[in-house]
């Protein structure tokens, strides 16, 4: 307790300091994982692609007219070799992988995935995991679309495998679990190869279950130490589980958010039925979109050196942040916060019931964050701990800002915090 | 019955002509309704717009970072002119109306639409009212979906307003109608005021009854007849109904098909519905592309030009169409034919029965036609009469000599099924 006695008389410092950073009257925004407008100036080619008379593709396919339900076939021999899939169990469609996640989840709802005795929706109850802290994105949709939530926690090495493993032994409502395998969103931890083969080869009751691997960040390296991927489609086919793997990526990251162009893999089962019922509700994706990336980018070594030039811009933000959180917050212990070695997040962890004050504080000090619980199912965090910060956005000098406000108010609502259960002079004389 | 004696009698020579047309080892395809190379050229700037350094929205967005789920709104403004709703109730959204019209199915059973006591998966029986002949990739949406399909016949003024109105005021399971109003695929029939006012504002046992009004054919118009669009939306709101409508159209036939833009209008309650349930699977529509395409256009009348470039590539292919069924049926009396004023489609009512023997002679023979049966729900054309040609695709040459095979198939299939009731003189030795 003497860290608590020391922060609470610290109290009326740090009042003082935060009032001088409400009169600064920031506008600084660290909310969501949203490209720079320098790093999206790397990917400025795009704008001029593919060009007046360039539009067929190299099978001859005129990219301008309807039909290829699979995408661009030299788009995708790129992305299968970053993502390390055979290309013929990869296919490129719309501008996002979120819409790809949600619209594979309401198929099984309303058809059953290979493997189904039913449509999802006819059962009981589905439930997913969700490694937690996570993305709110995947957690939104299941709260949309009705599915049970149930946490698991996330670990180093990432999701909890035998908690995992334990809880689809038994329960066969549990047809999926979110993974972000590649720095996850929002503590940047990467998937070992252990845990990926514990989890694509664990008996789950349903016969169905699903692992809606998310591979958002699998270039988006902050370090030179390039971590690969696991090969999870690969992974489940050796381990006699060759369905369980939705594997989801796009080039959101990559050149233009919005703009891009999105990527499921799976087995043969898994893309078969994907694509029996897409041809009903698509006439085939936007071809020109893809042949503009694909003579962007070359081949796989042209994603590659695009994505350092994306590190040259973020890795100093991301040094920033850890930087100025040490030097602020170290010697106070009253937070921990991840060093992400790739993605696009820092998760810090506060002072246990001080999270959502830390996020009003900043708010009121004019530094936008993501709400607290925004990590959790249901908006939820039972310690009331997790804040998420997301760097990417602003410059350099703006996220030094934020984050020395961001520190600035850690600060004070842990000394709030300790102020109200250590004793104070007034107390102790009533 | 002369014309069946005299039919009857061509037989042999109808057998002779048609074993000279598949000597000809023709490869022609009249299946689908799609853009010819020459009508894509006329878009061809789109593939360098919008060029670099020009990617901020007129209201200062970056067109090339997440956001803006309704999309553009210089792209917005342009098509509410075009179609005649308040900017503020159309969208702006991905690659393909098929797309929307899918979702929002697919949201209407998960959610239930504005109005709906419950999720329409929730009822025990959802119908949709189809009009014949009517829209193959309509028909199919139902069928994936499991929703059951009841046709009503197609007039020259649009789907049979007083057949839809009895129906619709009994069954409660009705919670939808398909309807093409301008240049219907495949009949070319324009929806009259008087039949749109008539389905705004009839009585509907279901609370909650949707028209799905796909206007993609609005402003292709192949004559200088440049029919205006009935305003569905506004005349339902006028009618009381305001949430009865759902508004779809695309530049898929006007830029690239695949990689245009589609459009929503709709109520703001059911604006309000959708987006709400979009933000859960979106963040955002692809805005480089839609400001590629306002770029393009600049206004509402560079697509009424441009439109009218395509007009000058399409007339001829459906006047050739129009020609040659003239010359070589209208004296045999075997067949009907639309001449359509707009859109991509001439339907063909053949003898009763002979439909799929024209589509196997005519595949026989190295033209591809639509299958027979197409043009009806679940393919079952009960009088085996309808035939959709879609003559955009092949060059004028192409078309010409399509055509003409077309009709001998026609006039052979109707010869034989008149054989086949004249008493030959075999059959009287016998």
């Amino acid at each position: 307790m003497s860290t608590d006695f020391a922060l609470a008389a610290r109290l009326d410092d740090l009042r003082r300091e935060y009032d001088d950073l409400k009169a600064r009257g920031l506008t600084l925004d660290l909310t969501r994982g949203k490209p720079s407008a320098e790093q999206l100036d790397l990917s400025e080619p795009l704008l001029a692609l593919p060009g007046e008379g360039q539009h067929t593709a190299e099978d001859g396919t005129d990219t301008r007219n309807y039909g290829g339900l699979s995408g661009l076939l030299e788009l995708r021999r790129i992305f299968a070799e970053l993502l390390d899939v055979p290309v013929g169990q990869l296919l490129a469609q719309g501008n996002a992988s979120l819409t790809l996640m949600y619209d594979t989840i309401v198929q099984a709802l309303l058809f059953g995935v290979p493997g189904s005795d039913r449509p999802w929706s006819r059962e009981e109850q589905v439930t997913f995991l969700c490694p937690v802290p996570g993305y709110d994105r995947h957690f939104a949709i299941c709260e949309e679309l009705g599915i049970r939530m149930v946490t698991v926690p996330m670990t180093p090495d990432g999701p909890d495998a035998e908690a995992v493993a334990a809880l689809v032994a038994e329960d066969a409502s549990i047809r999926g679990l979110w993974v972000v395998p590649t720095y996850a969103n929002p503590d940047g931890a990467v998937v070992s190869e252990t845990v990926a083969r514990r989890l694509v080869s664990m008996p789950t009751a349903a016969p169905d279950f699903r692992i809606f691997w998310d591979n958002a960040y699998v270039v988006h390296h902050l370090t030179d130490v390039e971590t690969p991927s696991v090969n999870a489609v690969a992974l489940a086919s050796d381990a006699g589980n060759p369905d369980r793997v939705f594997l989801y990526a796009s080039t959101s990251k990559i050149t233009f958010a919005g703009a891009g162009v999105a990527f499921f893999a799976a087995s043969p089962a898994n893309i078969d039925w994907y694509q029996a019922h897409l041809g009903i509700r698509s006439i085939g994706p936007d071809k020109v979109n893809q042949l503009r990336h694909a003579m962007f980018f070359r081949n796989a070594d042209g994603v590659r050196a695009h994505m350092r030039r994306h590190r040259e811009i973020l890795a100093p933000k991301f040094s920033a942040v850890g930087e100025i959180l040490t030097r602020r917050l170290s010697e106070a212990g009253v937070a921990s916060w991840t060093e992400p070695l790739g993605g696009y997040f820092v998760s810090v962890d506060v002072v246990p019931g001080t999270a959502s004050r830390v996020v009003q504080l900043a708010k009121d000090a004019g530094i936008a964050l993501t709400p607290a619980g925004s990590t959790f199912p249901y908006h939820r965090d039972p310690q009331d701990r997790n804040i998420r910060l997301a760097p990417s956005m602003p410059p350099l000098d703006e996220v030094r800002a934020a984050m020395d406000g961001v520190a600035t108010c850690i600060l004070l609502a842990a000394a709030e915090a300790a102020a109200a259960i250590t004793p104070s002079p007034a107390a102790d004389e009533a």
